[in-house]
């Protein structure tokens, strides 16, 4: 025992040294979205290559996978919920996913996509997606030849989807999806029969110290630490994690449209407070992260949505936004208010899609990486499927690629497969931890709308945030929500909140 | 030959990668002086040190000294200034000097200074030189054992001094300094015996945004360019080079004195300047670096002195700068002003010094250097003797240790030995430089009293910054003046200076 203790220290060793050289990549690629001036562009794409490179050459290193196999017989003598177990688990999965991609091809694959990346930012503005067509054609390729490395599987986006949420499958993903699809349909549709919101007190001048004054207030009052992160400007916004004592966000600010920065900032509060609140022991480790990328957008749109656009926030905070916004929303009563930043409208545009609508979004761009990499579907016939299918499930006919195929970056900066699915699975997730902690403290509510938010966090942080990846994403809803993993509590929420809101109570009782 | 050429490339493909990681490395370090909140610390330390080591392994990588000794035959039938002669001699010259100093001693002393400056960053406020002591004798006798791996050397701080300033010895420099000293004591005197001049016109209240507008419009003149560098706020004022198309200055901003924030800013683009001027084909190349510490030295003196506090500089600046401060100096002239820059007077910090008797304060360093290493001074002793000096050199006693010996933070987060020659010699190149940029160029004064700074900054780039450290110190002063380096330019612009600024022409003369 005491030669495992050893070797599991080597083991702990190895694994942050990686992850120190992973982090130190993290704070190039965060300078290189904020303050990185023009001229760093080519040394820094080559640099972050080298530190990618070093990483994956440090944790490869048949000496951890030595180690992996020595420490078997420890990992099974305890118990699978000890810290110990955990680590050594989940570094073996991570080590044998990794052995299984040959280093040249993550190199062809990484180079591959920044360069589409680059090709996309010019592509998208200018409405031509054929200039991306041949790009995205190598692109899903290459994401076949990746799961290729997987097989055999049971559908070839598995391994894709595997990497981001781990131990989910197109087919289970499938059933969810389609189940959800069945009961949003109707929703959208009742909603959709009703007078539109007014959202136009949001669409008026806001100065942006304003904004982020306020934005800070509330993502402080949630618990995020500014002593442990910070707050930047990007042009998309993202959290990103340098240790557990470093994780930050950035955001962006429209001064035309209040809407846009304090969700967002609200939104990457949620997934830095997860990181954050990962047991400190796990530092450098690979149970440091969150449990997949559907958890973490649980708690990016938990914070966001449920509680973001939830009406005992608002009367906590309407006030205080009113003093910082006296002209704009002096004259606008709190009703109005909640109404305008919840409208619901089908819209072009997935990012900026309303909590019902925005699961129509995601679940389309699922179904066509199935479809592009079962071969169903050509790229050349992207465009067409594309708008085919927003007609179908929206009822709006998307005037151009810009803001149709080619609106988001994943596929041009990313893989085909596993893009997508995370955020409607989150939706689904954070109902259902919503509803596990509503359980335990049924005066969440009542505290939120004190502008108290302490409890929720402690509750969040103790059994979500703390194990990391200890469980995997089913594990994890199964220990927290006593269940697996269901829309209904999602289906609930919206019915009620959306049915009180567009007062149409009837229309959606079953 | 083609062989010869395989193997070159071969070398600079991994000498880039190195420089990957000390550049990733230089980019946690300037996160960590500018934005990185307090929980990052203790994380991004591991962090540093790891790039650290892998920079250090790769670099000492056996390979490395493969290919230098197969290439031996290229370079010597090379000019000695084609670049790739210099590129071979400069990677073997670092490549022999990192493979003496075994690996753990270079982590050893590493967690030595981190510790030693935390330590410091306490003691120094506390004037508590007592708690420093042990830890500066651990210092020294670390300095001791680094320049033994060295050995057999002519004096022990020359394998210290030569790290800095290549080519540079004790003796070489002492006798250098010793006549320096002849030279400045007689000026300070003749100085000191004038009325002291008034600068109270720059201790009015100067709000940071214009200051800092200011100094933007200065540096932007003098040529740093925006597009490939930033500049950022920090407690010490600082650059750093991510690549040669990222050089990035730090300020620190005073809003009780307007001496402060515009000359360091002038001081860091200068020596950002030289390393953007370095020429592009040796990009993460040894040779893309300054020649050495004083010739870095000499080209931020030179932007913040010989240009920066000349009368020519203000002629264009100063109305300038009523403009952006109207109230504080619409009612000072230009020459009271002028006066006011170059006030001389006999002080206690180093950093605050006027050109004048800033070498006064970098020549007692220098000898206490010498001293402590060769055993004729304690560390015990050394406040005692550091306020004696003070006493005997610029006429003034030291109250205490804070604002004495414990002033600077060289030998508490570095080594003792090599780290302070280069302030002065690089005051004594940037006389030198000028003077032969002068000849070439006699219409600079006049350009620069037009607000003109290109020409200079054409000449420097083309006989300074382009070459990097393909040459040596010294072959660099040869070459740019036709002659070793001297103090007589610095001396005669010093007497020319300040003999017109105090009225004291006879008196300087011999």
């Amino acid at each position: 025992m005491s030669d495992a203790r050893s070797k599991l220290q080597d083991l702990k060793t190895r694994l942050i040294e990686v992850s120190d050289v992973e982090y130190a990549n993290a704070i190039l690629g965060w300078d290189q979205s904020t303050y990185m001036p023009a001229g760093g562009a080519a040394a820094r794409a080559r640099q972050s290559a080298t530190l990618s490179q070093i990483a994956h050459e440090k944790f490869t290193d048949p000496a951890i996978g030595r180690l992996l196999d020595d420490l078997w017989p420890y990992e099974e003598s305890l118990p699978y919920d000890a810290d110990d177990a955990a680590l050594i688990r989940v570094a073996r999965r991570e080590y044998e996913r990794a052995l299984k991609v040959p280093p040249d091809f993550m190199a062809r694959l990484s180079s591959h996509m920044a360069a589409s990346y680059q090709l996309w930012t010019a592509a998208r503005p200018a409405n031509d997606f054929a200039r991306m067509q041949p790009n995205l054609e190598k692109t899903l390729e290459l994401s076949r030849q990746l799961a290729e490395f997987f097989a055999p599987y049971e559908h070839i986006a598995d391994p894709l989807i595997d990497w981001a949420d781990y131990g989910m499958k197109a087919s289970t993903i499938s059933a969810i999806f389609a189940q959800l699809r069945s009961e949003l349909i109707p929703i959208v549709e009742v909603i959709a029969s009703q007078p539109i919101a007014d959202d136009s007190c949001l669409r008026q001048q806001y100065p942006e110290a304003e904004q982020w004054a306020f934005a800070v207030e509330v993502i402080k009052r949630f618990g995020y630490d500014f002593d442990r992160g910070r707050m930047d400007k990007t042009h998309h916004p993202f959290m990103t994690k340098f240790s557990l004592g470093d994780v930050r966000i950035t955001t962006r600010v429209d001064e035309g449209y209040l809407g846009e920065m304090i969700f967002s900032a609200m939104h990457e509060a949620g997934h830095a407070m997860y990181e954050l609140g990962i047991c400190a022991d796990y530092e450098g480790l690979p149970l440091a992260h969150g449990a997949s990328a559907g958890a973490h957008e649980s708690q990016s749109r938990l914070w966001e949505n449920l509680v973001g656009r939830s009406r005992p926030f608002w009367n906590f905070f309407y006030p205080r936004l009113q003093a910082f916004f006296p002209q704009q929303l002096g004259g606008v009563s709190l009703d109005a208010f909640y109404r305008a930043v919840n409208k619901v409208h089908r819209s072009l545009i997935r990012t900026d899609a309303d909590e019902v609508t925005y699961n129509l979004h995601v679940m389309l761009r699922f179904d066509f990486e199935l479809a592009l990499l079962e071969g169903r579907l050509a790229v050349a016939d992207l465009p067409e499927a594309w708008r085919a299918r927003y007609q179908t499930d929206l009822g709006i006919a998307s005037p151009d690629d810009r803001d149709g195929v080619l609106q988001d970056v994943h596929w041009y900066g990313g893989i085909i497969g596993g893009s997508f699915q995370g955020y409607t699975l989150g939706n689904i997730m954070a109902a259902q931890f919503q509803q596990a902690a509503l359980a335990a403290h049924p005066d969440i509510p009542a505290q939120i709308a004190r502008g108290e938010f302490g409890v929720l966090h402690d509750w969040l942080r103790e059994n979500i945030y703390r194990p990391g990846m200890k469980f995997t994403p089913s594990e994890l809803v199964e220990r927290v929500s006593g269940q697996p993993l269901s829309i209904e509590p999602y289906i609930a929420y919206l019915r009620t909140k959306y049915g009180e809101l567009y007062g149409v109570w009837g229309s959606f009782l079953h």
